[in-house]
């Protein structure tokens, strides 16, 4: 299995993909990658996503210092989307100084 | 902390969902969500998506058996992600009858 495996074309480039803490299995955020920044992410072992909003490469931690360790890359069922395990070099992952970006819980009543 | 707190607009009113068990912390798959089908969601307490591909509402289990119910539902930073962690009501979660979608693993040798 590898980055042939993905369909790019179905998504414009772009994959969604999800980061989890590789010994926690914690989800730290959803970031996007197009074939590029999945190919840098391999080579270097450091995340690299694509920027939706600058239309530009960036590596994760580049300027915070909280850089993300390539663990293990899954593809999903439809080719779609990425998991990629990581371990965090780092105190946090979000750009709001907290661990992760899900920190804001939605009012839910559980039925 | 509510639905309007989230950007559907930024999104073109799809929202990726990052869908977790609430009890380990696996990933079980990713699924998008519009306004109605996160309103339907809150509402019920099963999980409910919206389908790109078929351009229409499902809620997930309907025809597998294999439902999600509602624990937690997180909000991203940025406000355009949603991360739900769920019980498991079933045996599986991908239609290719695998616990996960998350199954193909990458070639990836750690740097």
């Amino acid at each position: 299995m590898d980055i042939t495996n993905i369909d790019f074309k179905k998504m414009n480039d772009i994959i969604p993909t999800i980061i989890q803490d590789s010994k926690t299995n914690e989800v730290f955020m959803l970031g996007y990658m197009n074939k590029v920044s999945l190919q840098n992410t391999i080579k270097t072992g450091d995340i690299h996503f694509w920027s939706r909003s600058r239309n530009m490469l960036w590596k994760k931690g580049e300027t915070s210092g909280n850089q993300l360790k390539v663990k293990e890359i899954y593809l999903d069922c439809d080719g779609d989307t990425l998991l990629i395990k990581v371990q965090l070099i780092g105190i946090n992952v979000c750009h709001t100084g907290k661990r992760t970006c899900f920190t804001k819980q939605l009012s839910f009543t559980q039925k």
